[in-house]
Parts: structure tokens; C-alpha cells; sequence
């Protein structure tokens, strides 16, 4: 039978925190959030894909500054990003001399991180361990779809990749937030084939995980402060509580998408809402951890989605697959 | 202080594997380690990519099989690939309806696996993890260099990317082998921008944790029955050799590659050796992990070396960064 919904046992503490933004992110409703902008995007980098890898590398020396920690406090670092070979995170965080672990989880990865970092700090084999993400507009746009100069149209269901990157330094049981439960996502696929829906792709994942926490768990939806999914934006979000809907659950009440808090919708016009591995893990990092810290939320359901398509595979036709992997928060002990 | 070795208090067994190959491995001198070869390399698929994707599945399918296992008896799925976005296991193993982390450390991705499955393995977060990779030669060399029909010319430094893919099912002590210590790798950049000498790229990286691994546990590589690097071919290996023996440490009596194990150099002319995410990993399932079940080695270390570049980055004149995981396998409790 397989495992569920794995507790931690000693409840692994987040430690510290580093946000970076771009200009759009800034301009936001959670623009405050940030430790560090660059008005330009570029981070003094000659490459979209360069600016990215020194977001991280900017990102994580920001969390172990806060943490007051060096880099030998940290004994390994779990890392991934969209671009090809996941270069964001291999070049961006070659400098650290820390065991390090790729990963790719498309805009799931940092709940990906978290859910690997917590289950090795919680059973002792890491003391610290941090999990670091990415996503930059100019690297992605011109990866999946088209080279910026060309301007091509998007259509309304699109969602805007954010310019960002967060790293989260976990450790042993010490002062909240605690990661309490983590349950990994299954890849799925609902034969979605619109690479311009990616909502549409990641809800299906997002769907069979929140039902196999609620099924296995015997909670409420309401028992909780807040669910937040990472990226599903207008048209995912919609399809996520619906869907949940007809199965029983309602998460209506409870539910927030880091990709429609990220940029005004109607202000900024991003059509469905933000998206990319940079856009749960800063709205988590920058503004749900410090929410919690203010006691505003105390229990909170993190689920961050993934929509693991490539270009290639989109145009042999193939459908779309998504994941979504949890991650419990708490203010408490209990 | 780091975390260095990570030892595995519970010892956990690879209950069993499975392995898949195509033609040029199939007349290779480890031939006969394939449970599955496919002459045409199509693996009935109508393009490369998913030729990759279906060697994952048949793959994981066998190592079930002979393990006498079903679906719901796996807790997690450790897989990755070489190709954007990671699709060939995305794709491959979207039917398992089985918790998933995807990876990416190129072709140290079997050690990754290895490590991250053995860890929580051993610290009883999961019951039975799978670690599952591959690599297809016609889907890497489009990707990375040229399309097969250009018919580009090789340098001698160059290597073969295996068309192969395995999965090794890793359970709670039971039988040997055991994976009793792991350390995982480093990002390790020493300033190679040549693509096609991947072997000089990642030997740094096998030096730097072989380097650990001797120094913080105080053995001889002579106490080892095998020393296996992954793919580090003919001119990272005699790197490896000469720059460790600077460093007072001779794995010369001990040391095997994978990458010139699976082919035959002479006559059938893969120039510096096989590599790919495949290579050391169908070694390892196929022909190591049997030759020590029949006790004709004991005790092993597995270093999976990576090349973590992409075309983009090598285009825009970036070094090549490399990692190596190190997996300690042995037939005995102690």
C-alpha cells in the first residue's frame, strides 16, 4: 500500500528567507515583498539566462544573511528551474561548495525542495538544507515560445512567467514556521494540449493531490487558514474549485493563487495571472512565511504546481502533463 | 560543519532492477546485461524522444516484475533525463500513478536518485523507491549537437551517448546488496567550455567527492572490491587517475568506468567511450549489481559523474560545470 500523506515527526523549521524580483514584480500588489530588484531584470548580466542563474545565487546569499549563517552551515541545497538542463540553478549556484541536488519540477519545484528538504532534515540526515527556484520572463519566453523582439500576441487564457527567485533555509525544530506534513505530487495528464493553458493542464494534478490530502488526512478545507496553489491562475484556479466541487470538497473559502496575487490583473493586464518556478516560491518566501510570522495565518496548505511540457514535446502533439506537491505550514507545534 | 558521509543506518536492499538497451549497446561486451534491446532503437515509438520515454517505462515495468511487485507498492519515483525539461521521464512514467521527484544532475542522475531513494528509504519516510533514468543516443545528439542525418564529425575527445535506460528498486534491509553511505555531489567548475570533451568537465567533480569520501572515512581505495566512475570515458578517467594521485590517493588497481565498459573501443569505435544518463546506470543494474550478488565483488563505490551544460550555455561561451554522487554498495552487513 502505498505511503500517504507523510508526517514530520520533529517538524523542521524554516529558517530564513531571500525574495528577488524584476520590474513587473515590483510594480505588483506584492511588489514590497522583495528583498532585492532590478529594475532592468537584467542583475548586471550580459544573458536572460545568466540574469537568472545571479537571481539565485543573489537569492540564497540573501536567506543565509538572514539566517546569520555560512555556507558550511548547509549541508546540501535542493535546486531546479525551467530552462533547459535547469543551467538557472547549475551555473547560478556553482559557486557554493554545497552538496547539491538537481531537480525539475517545472513551477512546482520549490514545493518539490521543500517536500525533499523537510523529509532529510526531519529524519536527521541534514541539519540545514535550503531549496532555491527560479523563473525570469525574457529566459522563459524565449525558450517556450518566441524571442521577445518578435512581440508575438498572447492569448487570454496565457500566463505571464514571473521574474523571480526565492531560496527557503530549512532546519531542526526550532522557532515556527514548521513543515508538519508534506505529500508529493503524481504526475498527471488530462490530454490538455494548449501549451497557452497551462492552468488548464495543472489543475488535474493539483485536483488528485489536495483529494488524496483530504481523503487521507480527515480534514477540512476549512480547518485551514489558507490553501494557496502556486500557478494556476484565472483559468486553472476555476477549474481546480470546481472540480473539487463535484468530488465533495470545498476550498472555495480558503483558496488563494500565487499567480493572481502576484500582478494586478487589471492594472498590469497579465491576462491569466503569473506563472514559473520564481512565482509560488517569492509569494511564499515574501509574503505568506511573513503573514504567518504576524500570526495573520497559522495554518496554511502550500501546493505549488508544475506543468512538465517542453517545446519539443508540444509540437510532436503530445499532451501536457502536470504535478503538484504539498507542503503543510504551521504556526504550531500541535 | 557539513554533513559529509551520510551513513545509512538501516542498510537499505535493492530488491531489483530493470534494463533496457539498443543496438550498439546490444553488440557491445556487456551485451547480454539487457532484460529488454530493441535493434531498430525505436522501441516502436514514432520519434526519438519518445523512444526515451518508453525505454523509462519498460524499464521500471521489468524492475517491478522481478521484483514480484505491483504499482502501489512503490511510495516514490526518482527519475530524470538529459533532454529540456526533463520529458523522457515526465512522459515516460506519467502512467505510474506513484509519487514523483524529478530530477535533473545529467548523467549523475542515477546516483541522485540513488541517494535521495536510499536516504528516505532508509529513514522510513518510504517503504520502496524506485530510481529510474535513461539516455537515447538520436534524441541527446539532436538536442545537443547535430541532427543524425547532418552526419557532423567527432573529435576523439567526444563520447557516445548510451541508448539505455534502467530502474533499480530500492526496500527497507533485506536481502544484499545494500547501499550502506552516500555522498552526494558538489557543483564542480573548473573551467572547461569544450562540449566535446565532457570527460575533462566532470573528472573535477568525481575528484572533489572521491577526494571527500577518502578523506572523511579514513579507508584505502584498495579496501574497495571496484571503484566505478559513470561516464567519464577515456580522458576524464586518466584525469581522475593522475590528478588523485597527486592528491595521495591511487584508485589506479581499482578503477572502472562505465563509459569504456559498454562498448567495445577498438572495434566499434565510440572514440573516448559511452556516456549518458543510460551508461552508468545499466551498468550498475545490469552488470555490477549481478557480478556482486554472485560475490565476484563485495564491496563497491558507484560515482556518477555530470556534465551540467546546455547548448545554450556553451553557445554563450560558459564553462561546464560537473557534479558526481557517490553510492556505496555492499554485500555485507557490516
Amino acid at each position: 500500500m502505498q505511503k500517504g500523506v507523510i508526517q514530520l515527526k520533529h517538524k523542521p523549521s524554516i529558517l530564513s528567507v531571500g525574495t528577488v524580483g524584476g520590474k513587473k514584480e515590483h510594480d505588483g500588489p506584492l511588489g514590497k515583498m522583495f528583498d532585492h530588484i532590478d529594475e532592468t531584470d537584467t542583475f548586471g548580466m550580459p544573458t536572460w539566462e545568466q540574469s537568472e542563474s545571479e537571481m539565485q545565487r543573489i537569492a540564497l546569499n540573501t536567506a543565509m544573511e538572514a539566517g546569520g549563517m555560512k555556507i558550511h552551515d548547509i549541508d546540501a541545497i535542493f535546486a531546479g528551474d525551467l530552462i533547459n538542463q535547469c543551467t538557472s540553478s547549475g551555473y547560478g549556484l556553482a559557486g557554493f561548495d554545497v552538496p547539491f541536488f538537481g531537480l525539475f519540477g517545472a513551477c512546482s519545484t520549490i514545493a518539490e525542495g521543500l517536500c525533499l528538504a523537510s523529509m532529510l532534515v526531519d529524519s536527521g540526515k541534514f541539519d540545514r538544507a535550503a531549496a532555491v527556484t527560479s523563473s525570469h520572463n525574457c529566459s522563459a519566453e524565449r525558450q517556450f515560445r518566441y524571442p521577445l523582439e518578435y512581440g508575438g500576441q498572447r492569448p487570454p487564457t496565457a500566463q505571464w512567467t514571473v521574474t523571480g527567485s526565492a531560496a527557503l533555509i530549512l532546519g531542526q525544530h526550532d522557532k515556527p514556521p514548521y513543515i508538519t506534513e508534506v505529500l508529493p505530487g503524481r504526475v498527471t495528464d488530462k490530454g490538455i494540449n494548449d501549451a497557452n493553458n497551462m492552468g488548464a493542464a495543472m489543475a488535474p494534478a493539483a485536483i488528485d493531490t489536495l483529494k488524496r490530502y483530504f481523503t487521507q488526512s480527515k480534514k477540512s478545507p476549512d480547518e485551514f487558514s489558507a490553501i494557496f496553489t502556486g500557478d494556476l491562475g484565472y483559468e486553472g484556479s476555476g477549474i481546480l474549485i470546481d472540480l473539487l466541487r463535484a468530488e465533495g470538497i470545498d476550498i472555495g473559502r480558503v483558496h488563494h493563487d500565487c499567480g493572481l496575487m502576484i500582478y494586478d490583473r487589471e492594472r498590469q493586464d497579465m491576462h491569466a495571472g503569473g506563472s514559473g518556478c520564481g512565482c509560488g516560491a517569492t509569494v511564499l518566501a515574501g509574503h505568506i512565511l511573513p503573514r504567518m510570522r504576524e500570526l495573520a495565518l497559522t495554518d496554511v496548505l502550500f501546493v505549488a504546481t508544475g506543468a512538465m511540457m517542453s517545446p519539443g514535446a508540444v509540437q510532436q502533439g503530445l499532451t501536457i502533463p502536470g504535478i503538484a506537491h504539498l507542503v503543510h505550514i504551521s504556526m504550531s507545534e500541535g
